[in-house]
């Protein structure tokens, strides 16, 4: 079937169809009570990177036995990282309770969320997003269970007012932790090294963490499915559980941007489960471009070839579309009008990296059609798959320089690198692998700011045979942010600045990132290991 | 059964049998949905008694309309007032949510609490109390109930954020009123002067929101069962009720002080209801000695001999309690350890009111021993209450002044007129109720701050065949409260200051007050219409 007879798919109206089959995908959330470790302090200390230290304050025990006033706050520390809810039981101590008790609770992912003032709020992202509750409880002694959904190891509890006549006791302080992950997963080998274990351990809990009626991108905030995320979560699980669970919830996700199409054809960058699945209004051209790829790695880890059929015309769709973007000279140039999101650096210029974001897609749709038995439908592509890499080859290689280059004045940047190294653009692996290595140690390079890069940096490493590149980068990158004390790896994370933050203010970062949990997928990569 | 033999009560354990008698007794609560009349704009008005005057802001339909920003309010006004909860459907505009919302809410009694700042609160009472909630809503549109229980007729809606991507509409905001009382009630006669109309209309009002699980005494702040309010709420349900559902409501309260004895044998002030029912460690001995008139008053209305039987050893213990503070010359004397009520007026010399009540509740006790059948039981106690009139009205009635005096000063208070009054003390009806008027009058009485003592000025008029006297001060005091706009009677007005508040800020206030829910009494008494 030619292209132009691709079968069509409704434009901006849900497919209910799709829809429906996503909710019955819906997977059951586990819950596991847990208790608090102890209550803490947070010492401020300028030279630490991360501003606070934490001191142990008091045990839980104790914690119990105390009568807090108004005005007091404890910091209760749970240790490590859950999605989850929180519950306890508030008493009267003094006499019985004559008035409500009104509480203020923050919960923080790290201890400076609990440790440093949440305003003023200086991000430009919404200020609902502070974890923050102010709660009134009537009728004490009672039992409370805050009922929304948090992303926390700390909890700052203060108590903002009782009457004069009582103080409260803090009792049976419970996380309630919720995921759709599966208690059990593939273990690594018993003799790796301590920092491969505890970075596997934090890359396991964040995808955890991330894993609930759909792979969020953050349990902290925004919530919600992105396809780039997606991609990165989809991988990694299949390693980690690589169970019916996961597959299901990798399917559910991808019918879910199957059902809710956007009027143009793309595929919506992210989309939201509640209160009903709908798009949301944005569109980023690598990501549409990343459904093929995700779909592709799908069927291969799912053998699910009756969902790789049913969805094949969406992911072809996107190459459709998005190949119009590129000219006869097998280049692709940029609309202009359409977010391209590759990484946050602003000055990135980005047509290179796309240009190896789109071939990367075209290649995993032919590798998908060959899977599906529907070459036929893609010889075009084929060809067109060839030219894209030898004119990427010619046009953004620089000989002199053994690097990829991209726009006018000839940018280095790693994301440029990554994506033309991934596609298979470089001359050869060891010219790639170089290529790689040098963007990141030279000086006027742009550099990747989101583990989202840093990932593909480490792929299109791997992808080299550079495993002692690869493992270099991730233990420095992933390492650092463990060696920091991360209990999950971090949305934004700057060697240089660890608390530097993307939105203005570091009480807007989201320390559980669904796109920073792929040092697990390594880790269990055949071959990586022989290097660690 | 000489006294000495009444049977025993056991002393401060709960009497669990009583209290799975109240709770079977527990009322239905109904629920009445209800829409808001329009938006409001408090305009400032220093002249203006109660400082604020509303001005309508615009349609409920063109509040449906709008996008509300974060930092912008709206004042919605649901006419009258209710104790109940909020709903509303909050709505994205400009794009989807991308974000939740955070709003702030004020409940507001009178415009005075959403219309000044409930910040910096200088109350003694919990600013636990103060009518405020801070809310996060996920997933925009959704459906808001506020889970906590409020007393309201204006809500101020704050949006503290959204993002900058979107603003909301509120849509389909509804209140939920509930109360135990029935649906149905007594009417007043067709031609009721118009301020008789207004004035009845809000104690039925005030009764109603007062009337939940138990009768609370307001259900802004306490939302607690006491004696003293239980007395006058009672005595104005049977005549605005007189039905099955008030009479049990009244029989549950009985059983609840009656299951919660103290150590000392004295019914407590006042009980809580939840958790779990449980005795506030407050005891007033005024209060105490109501409990004969609440059993009395009871039996009374519902013929329930049985209650009255099986309650009467409590009734009478208190009694017997307390007149262990009467000497050997038939005069109450001041233990000076426990709290006499009787008014909030810091410098009331309260031994000769303490005498009327408990003479007036001596009397009742011997009119339930009369209607039990049981004289026997209480044959030295009418001696003594003849002497404890006789000797009140030989120590306590100035006979050049022609009023009652209290301690060694000879003060002259409203609140000695009012219980000495009541209790049979004055030497006739004419010379009581002069009495009564001439303390209101005098520029040096202690007048009273509360409409709980107000109501035992009004029922002393009337007990002395003064109805004239007992409507003009009805008319003046509670006439007054009905003309400044109250939707329900207040927990404290001072018509010189209607903001007074004895708690140092009006917003600790309560103004829907059970205590002050009497005129819808003495509207139904026989003999008061004939001078309205």
């Amino acid at each position: 079937m030619p292209l132009n007879e691709t079968p069509t798919i409704p434009q901006g109206e849900p497919i209910l169809h799709w829809l429906a089959l996503a909710d019955a995908l819906k997977p059951g959330i586990r819950e596991q009570e847990q208790l608090p470790l102890n209550c803490i302090k947070a010492r401020a200390n300028p030279a630490h990177p991360m501003r606070f230290e934490s001191q142990a304050a008091c045990s839980i025990q104790e914690l119990e036995q105390r009568s807090i006033r108004a005005g007091d706050s404890v910091i209760i520390d749970f240790g490590g990282h859950r999605t989850g809810y929180l519950s306890f039981k508030l008493r009267a101590t003094g006499r019985e309770a004559d008035a409500p008790v009104r509480l203020r609770l923050v919960f923080g992912e790290v201890l400076n969320d609990v440790a440093s003032p949440l305003y003023p709020y200086s991000a430009w992202l919404s200020q609902a997003w502070l974890p923050e509750e102010i709660i009134t409880v009537d009728d004490i002694p009672q039992d409370v269970r805050v009922p929304r959904r948090h992303a926390f190891r700390f909890v700052l509890l203060e108590v903002i007012a009782t009457s004069k006549e009582f103080a409260v006791q803090v009792h049976k302080v419970r996380a309630h932790a919720v995921t759709s992950a599966p208690a059990t997963f593939n273990e690594l080998p018993t003799q790796v090294p301590d920092w491969v274990r505890r970075v596997d351990e934090v890359s396991i809990a964040t995808l955890r963490d991330c894993m609930q009626t759909c792979f969020e991108d953050g349990p902290r905030r925004a919530r919600r499915l992105w396809i780039g995320d997606l991609r990165l979560q989809a991988m990694t699980s299949y390693r980690v559980y690589g169970n019916e669970v996961d597959m299901q919830l990798v399917k559910r996700c991808l019918y879910l941007f199957a059902g809710l199409p956007r009027e143009d054809g793309l595929v919506n960058a992210c989309v939201y489960e509640r209160p009903r699945p709908t798009y949301a209004n944005i569109v980023a051209l690598d990501y549409s471009a990343l459904y093929a790829v995700v779909l592709c790695e799908y069927v291969v880890a799912s053998g699910d070839h009756e969902a790789g059929l049913d969805l094949w015309p969406v992911a072809r769709r996107q190459l459709e579309l998005l190949l119009q973007h590129v000219g006869p000279d097998g280049l692709f140039s940029d609309p202009g009008d359409v977010w391209i999101f590759i990484d946050w650096a602003d000055e990135l210029e980005r047509s290179s990296a796309m240009q190896g974001v789109l071939l990367f897609s075209l290649q995993k749709l032919l590798a998908l059609a060959q899977i599906l038995g529907l070459n036929d439908e893609v010889v075009q592509w084929k060809v067109l798959a060839q030219q894209m890499q030898t004119q990427a080859r010619a046009q953004y290689w620089d000989t002199d320089q053994q690097l990829f280059v991209s726009g006018e004045g000839g940018q280095v940047s790693c994301a440029s690198q990554a994506w033309l190294v991934l596609a298979g653009v470089a001359p050869d692996d060891l010219l790639g692998a170089a290529a790689v290595r040098k963007a990141m140690e030279r000086a006027d390079s742009v550099k990747p700011v989101t583990p989202y890069l840093y990932h593909y940096l480490v792929e299109a490493l791997h992808s080299c045979g550079d495993r002692a590149g690869a493992t270099a980068l991730l233990k420095h990158y992933w390492g650092g942010m463990a060696e920091l004390g991360a209990d999950t790896f971090w949305e934004a994370y700057n060697p240089k600045d660890p608390l530097h933050s993307p939105y203005g203010d570091s009480h807007a970062n989201s320390y559980c990132h669904a796109w920073s949990c792929t040092p697990a997928f390594f880790f269990r990569e055949t071959g990586f290991f022989n290097v660690l």
